[in-house]
């Protein structure tokens, strides 16, 4: 445990001492090399960073704040960007040997937005291999020994511990909540589509960008900042809502969504959960759960089919680019990834089609839950984060979240084993604003005065 | 007029004689590579090509062949590839000197099924500038004046011209069916999301890979042999349908498809057009036209819209990367580049989430015509391909196929000036075997014998 040396440092609320003087981004910048320079070389958050860009860019951000003209919301915030998309200054390696020091030409979209935002760009993150299963050493900031979770290992690190006040995930199975929620940072999966993936290799259709941060309200403005200059994937409006944070917004009906992990959630977790449930119902938050709701023992029934059934789809999505990463080099794959490539290998266009469509239709189940209540609530994970570095932790409860492609945020509210864990909101699709006015007001609820 | 020299060479009918000892693909391939010393000079439709590797390739087949052991239906095809599609032997420069020189790390999705399946890749075809509007001066086979059409314009002239027997294109608007047309070739546009595109630079939600080839048969099996090694785009089941040509199956019912640029429609291009629908209606195939049937108007009254939201839609989805190559360097790109780009930085999400919203409404209105015919058909342009090489064409005749997100075949049956314009017809969603079979059935009925 090295609580005392690891804590997040919101943007949002640094902004006022911008304008008064007290404060610039360029201070701010320094406060996280600090904490990159104690932290970073037992955390192992970074695959590079550019300090003297990350200097230079916060002098020039310092400058539009001190004219009263920053460029966007995020002008001067320290972000990271996980490594498996690209940048045009830095490499771009996915997490494998077989793109060692690649350099893309261009910037991918939500780099280049953060760029055009002024935010400042520190360096790149640790990503699993392609944003997958193998992890590539990055160490939880809370406990040396446990894994910082996956598959952005790094990003969520690198915000726990202070180096950066924001960072760029994806997520396809639980690859931005899970890890948000071991290292106690806030995490934020969009409506599938919400924000522009080009320029990512993150090509599965449940694959979604989305964002680390220091608070609700920075992953909020940092994302709004991104989709207003690059918009959703093509084909998807994006996030739409307020340039600012949401005003939380105490909603009526919650939901608990046990999933498939509740009968092997630690005690010390459903402990913290219950805890939490007692609060919000005290509140004047109504809580139901499947026992007394058909339309949601509907879908907590299908719960055991939601990961076999993304492991499936991804396996047949991945058959491209996996055979050619074959034909190159096959030793350079981790053995998970070939064992991948032999799944998807198998399949035919019909199994995937029969995946595909019982996601649809899982989906169609969640969505009539939206008219019986304003978002559903569950933990992130079992348990704190495991000990040891050889595996980013079950997906168990954070699966939901991706295979029903509606938004998802995580607040670092609970703890197990006196290490974080996250209180997943789950909302619905295109319903992202509505998500954070909600997960405003729990937040608020459970936090102590 | 050079109609002489201009002869397409069709690979699967050339199959038996592989079979029977008679021909092989390395002989298949010499002739394409007669064609290319004579014609490449004065076409320009390759960026780069790769004869040695090519022979070595048809070498490898042709034992295979004689082995009785093809690696697939288009073992020893001599193909080529759009240059915004990656390869990993070949630069891809995506018709920009932004990309001048450069070497993707790994091949695409399409390139990487086609040398599985045992394809001779002979090299890569010239794109317009990002497969969109500028041309890069490639000549139409058929006449060295006018336009080979856009954006696939190489794949078009190479197949046109008997340099390879297929090749590889990309649509938006019209980028493959109106090449095809030009250069009589037949083409071919799946189902949205038919062929992976993962590895291209075609982002665009209209976007679709798709091939031009020497005969029907070839379009059907080069597609099938490239959907089953890496499916369609991820989300979506990919085309599916035998791996052999589909048998003919005559329509009873075609629906003519006015567009908005029937007022414009060419005398002879009207004719030929007639004397078509004249041959079917002899032949026992009921032509209903908009004045016959209300849910055929109701499209035809959209017509008119169809260009300006693709537009719109496009625009925006440019946004990015266009920012980051403007960011670099802006005088690389053409005007017409930069002016998308102006379009796009001045709309917002609202405007896109309109334009989008009206284009699922449009396709809503032509899905209804499934229930009353069994495919559309029209012509690929106003008339012949335009003088000049300034401009590929107008798209007036093609962009209803591609904003509806629907398979699309064009037939090089008719002519306007003596030269070639396609015959399309347009299927409907996923339905892209049954619209080969009823194009196998329209040129059967319209090649005299």
């Amino acid at each position: 445990m090295q609580q005392a040396q690891t804590r997040m440092r919101p943007f949002l609320s640094a902004q006022p001492n911008f304008t008064m003087g007290s404060d610039t981004p360029r201070q701010f910048l320094e406060r996280c090399l600090e904490d990159l320079a104690h932290r970073e070389p037992e955390v192992g958050a970074f695959t590079v960073v550019n300090i003297e860009c990350a200097r230079q860019a916060a002098d020039l951000s310092t400058l539009r704040w001190k004219a009263g003209r920053p460029l966007s919301g995020i002008d001067g915030m320290p972000v990271a960007i996980k490594d498996i998309i690209d940048t045009d200054d830095l490499p771009t390696e996915h997490g494998s040997d077989l793109y060692a020091g690649h350099r893309p030409l261009f910037g991918a979209a939500s780099a280049t937005a953060l760029r055009l935002a002024g935010a400042v760009i520190l360096g790149k993150t640790v990503t699993t291999e392609f944003a997958s299963t193998e992890p590539r050493g990055t160490r939880n900031p809370w406990d040396l020994n446990r894994t910082p979770g996956g598959s952005s290992s790094g990003s969520a690190a690198a915000v726990a511990a202070g180096m950066v006040a924001g960072a760029m995930g994806t997520q396809v199975v639980g690859s931005i909540i899970r890890p948000a929620g071991f290292c106690g940072v806030y995490g934020y999966k969009p409506t599938l589509g919400g924000i522009n993936r080009g320029g990512s290799l993150d090509m599965l259709s449940q694959s979604c960008s989305g964002v680390l941060a220091a608070s609700l309200a920075d992953s909020w403005v940092m994302t709004r900042e991104i989709v207003a200059r690059v918009g959703g994937d093509p084909g998807y409006v994006g996030v739409t809502g307020p340039m600012t944070p949401p005003p939380a917004s105490k909603p009526k009906r919650l939901a608990l969504l046990q999933t498939a992990g509740w009968s092997i959630l630690e005690p010390s977790a459903r402990e913290a959960l219950d805890r939490a449930i007692a609060t919000l119902v005290q509140s004047g938050v109504e809580v139901v759960t499947r026992s007394s709701w058909p339309d949601l023992e509907a879908v907590e029934e299908t719960a055991a089919e939601m990961l076999p059934i993304t492991m499936r789809i991804n396996a047949w999505e991945w058959r491209w680019p996996l055979n050619a990463f074959m034909a190159r080099n096959a030793a350079a794959l981790s053995s998970s990834a070939r064992e991948r490539a032999d799944i998807g290998m198998a399949m035919t266009q019909d199994d995937y089609a029969t995946a595909i469509t019982r996601r649809s239709e899982i989906r169609k189940l969640y969505a009539k839950l939206e008219a019986g209540c304003d978002g559903i609530i569950s933990v992130t994970a079992p348990g704190a984060a495991p000990i040891g570095l050889g595996s980013t932790g079950n997906p168990i409860f954070v699966v939901p979240g991706s295979i029903l492609g509606v938004p998802v945020v995580t607040l670092p509210l609970l703890q197990s084993e006196k290490l974080p864990l996250g209180l997943q909101i789950v909302g619905f699709e295109g319903q992202d604003a509505a998500l954070f006015a909600i997960a405003a007001a729990v937040e608020a609820i459970l936090t102590p005065v």
